[in-house]
């Protein structure tokens, strides 16, 4: 038993999709989570850019004694997946690529899987790679929807426009005939009912939700799970830039107000 | 005459409408463009941030020994109007906000001026400041338009979704009887004809093109033109992150290849 937080990092806010999950699956968990938005978005940003960034993140959660620490970033967590593999730091450390490829791998019948994301989590290609690593006969196919962090982060979830725009990226993915579809970007579980208007039958991955299942997994194999019945678990939020901003913004993931957002200097 | 380039700079690959400006009002003129990419985008960050930025990157053009400088950015030149204004620099260096609203001013018959722009721009009321020291009976209605900046970049300028975004965000502006429409962020030049299909008779300001005239006035008044007649007027491209990407956007905002981007160390 072990009562220390988890640390949930993010370029921004699209994170707290995690931090809901979080509650969801994990309720007596203490959490902290650092949004960089003094450097967001991390989508266009060089590889070593963006290497550079996660450490000294990481490295800011260490020093707020957690157990545990969860990318949540798709750009990070695709960037870093062979550190992460190859990982020094002193304790579990986990991004949201490979739990949701693993997720991806039980569910798909044809083996034809598409995944959507950001351009920097697209070009990265981490997502295929990973389910070719585990599965050498899948057949993947990639898009980018860099129109759909905006349109979340507007507000604007059930507009004919996010319509137009889900169906002009999406259908070409469904003419290819996927059985199950990756959402890879933490924004995009925010438009689930647009998409799956789209897509019909095909499964959609929230790589949120298969991340805290397998967190849940470690913690529970190390036995540092959070004693059960402990009331209020705390949520503290830092930032590295602008957060009334995360506070607002924050409000469309997580359902409910954000009390106290903390600006902590970056750089 | 001075055939030394003109500096200017941008957070990132906006501010080439103003190289383009400048290739259409001073075709004879050498350009250093400078685009901030590792640190885009300026609009949520603090102020303080952003005035040593823009004083790293002035000094990082100097060293390129240009005649004057362009802050193509709006957040930029928003955030640093005094700082110009008081500016001790040896050379010639104008924001895209002061130009914009003369400009303004001079073509409004109703004194009512809509501005619309980034959260950051908008956020910053730089524009309504200047309008209001320059005509205190001004009338100012602002708005952000934060979708405008992803749609340019993913190249939708003339789509369904397109029309229905900006028609959302300008039709409020219309009601409220504005006769001229201020285009305060470098990319929306480029959905000039959508947003002009909204406003109809409003008149468009496009402060790139303001900016450059003012820019050449500048340089005519100080014998700084370059000589007429110089063949091909050299113009080199320096990042501070992800060259390639620059180079494909460009592609849409100049409306011909870049063909060298060079990226140079931030920090």
């Amino acid at each position: 038993m072990d009562n220390r937080p988890i640390g949930v990092f993010d370029s921004g806010v699209g994170g707290l999709t995690v931090i809901k999950e979080i509650i969801r699956q994990l309720p007596q968990e203490n959490v902290v989570y650092f949004g960089d938005t003094a450097h967001l978005p991390y989508g266009p940003k060089s590889s070593q850019t963006i290497k550079r960034l996660v450490r000294d993140n990481i490295r800011f959660l260490l020093k707020k004694k957690i157990k545990a620490v969860i990318l949540a970033c798709h750009t990070a967590s695709a960037f870093t997946l062979e550190e992460i593999r190859a990982s020094s730091f002193p304790i579990p450390i986990i991004g949201v690529i490979r739990p949701g490829a693993g997720e991806t791998l039980r569910v798909t019948k044809n083996k034809r899987i598409g995944v959507i994301g950001t351009y920097g989590t697209i070009k990265s290609r981490a997502y295929a790679k990973e389910l070719k690593r585990l599965e050498p006969e899948a057949f993947v196919i990639e898009k980018p929807c860099p129109l759909f962090v905006p349109l979340v982060e507007e507000g604007w979830i059930a507009k004919e426009a996010t319509r137009l725009i889900v169906r002009e990226y999406l259908e070409p993915l469904k003419e290819e005939g996927i059985d199950t579809l990756i959402l890879g970007c933490t924004h995009y579980p925010l438009l689930k009912e647009e998409i799956a208007r789209v897509m019909g039958e095909v499964y959609l991955i929230d790589s949120a939700r298969a991340t805290v299942a397998q967190m849940k997994k470690i913690l529970e194999g190390k036995d540092l799970l959070a004693r059960e019945g402990v009331s209020h678990p705390r949520q503290s939020f830092f930032v590295s830039d602008a957060p009334e901003r995360f506070a607002e913004l924050g409000k469309i993931f997580l359902g409910k107000e954000i009390e106290k957002v903390e600006k902590v200097n970056a750089d």
